[in-house]
């Protein structure tokens, strides 16, 4: 071939393939994590909604048959319980936002390839990523639906404590003193 | 550590900031071949830009001095010039391309790396991206003082044949034919 001086492998496009090569290859690492972590992630904050559910559900059924110590110390795993779940949504929140880097990141790389004709490397990233959205949309499912119960649980509370209230009221005149920790803000 | 089950290598959080700092090296490599690639074009087509800036001025310089055939053989060679030097601008755009990816995606990863808590790896690439950005612009410079160069030659040429053809005119009454591949478009 006439005015190449160099060898097949150390023209600037071999090497640029190569290296852009390496970028996807190495997005796909770091995507493989942030999935792994957010999926992980994700799926403890669902056990945890799931556990404050159970527990949520346990008080509704002792509404007005609970004396004030019973009533507080299941109002204590409530809080306790509260508190996970914020952690874990936290948590989610922070890998949440890795995950769309790499997300990003991998998009960015297998255009890099296909446009270094390292067409390959281009066509396994785009497979690699969409596979991780799909991992991450079934994990994000599954807490969406935990949260829905969980909100179904706490209008049938705050249900059954306002028909409790009532029948307390007509029953002695009594005000039965609603816990603070109890009183949602929405 | 209460509720930390993992060793600490072995945390979301340390196998994505090793990750991600793996994309950044590896964006840093690629950044460097597209960079090494652009730079070594643009060179190329400096030197192009030269070759046929001396072969225009050698031109100028003759212009009325000439018979057909010597006119017909330097018009030869800027015209194989000019294709040289098309063929370097071609190759430019191709690396440019490439390069701005480079840029691209070596932003996008000490910004990943940066969230994921990999400081060092941002700062790293940070600089490394300055540098090249730097490197690119200074051949830049050079080619566009070439370019600039060219153009007034070809000014000066373009003024050169007028006065030359005026002369030929009052001298002989005769039309010099001003050879077709030299007639410029702008």
């Amino acid at each position: 071939v006439p005015f190449s001086k160099k060898s097949e492998d150390l023209t600037h496009e071999a090497l640029i393939k190569r290296a852009v090569s390496l970028v996807t290859n190495s997005a796909n690492t770091y995507l493989s994590q942030t999935t792994l972590a957010l999926v992980d992630t994700l799926t403890e904050y669902t056990k945890a909604l799931y556990t404050l559910i159970s527990i949520q559900k346990r008080y509704v059924g002792l509404i007005g048959k609970m004396n004030p110590n019973e009533e507080d110390a299941i109002w204590q795993l409530v809080i306790r319980s509260r508190v996970e779940v914020n952690e874990k949504q936290e948590d989610c929140k922070r890998f949440e936002s890795n995950w769309m880097n790499a997300v990003n990141l991998s998009e960015r790389a297998a255009e890099a390839a296909y446009v270094a004709g390292a067409d390959q490397a281009s066509v396994f990233a785009r497979s690699h990523l969409q596979m991780s959205q799909t991992q991450v949309e079934e994990a994000r499912q599954l807490s969406l639906k935990a949260e829905r119960m969980l909100a179904e649980v706490q209008a049938d509370e705050i249900r059954r404590t306002a028909q409790q209230a009532q029948t307390s009221e007509s029953a002695a005149g009594l005000e039965e003193e609603i816990p603070d920790a109890y009183l949602r803000e929405d």
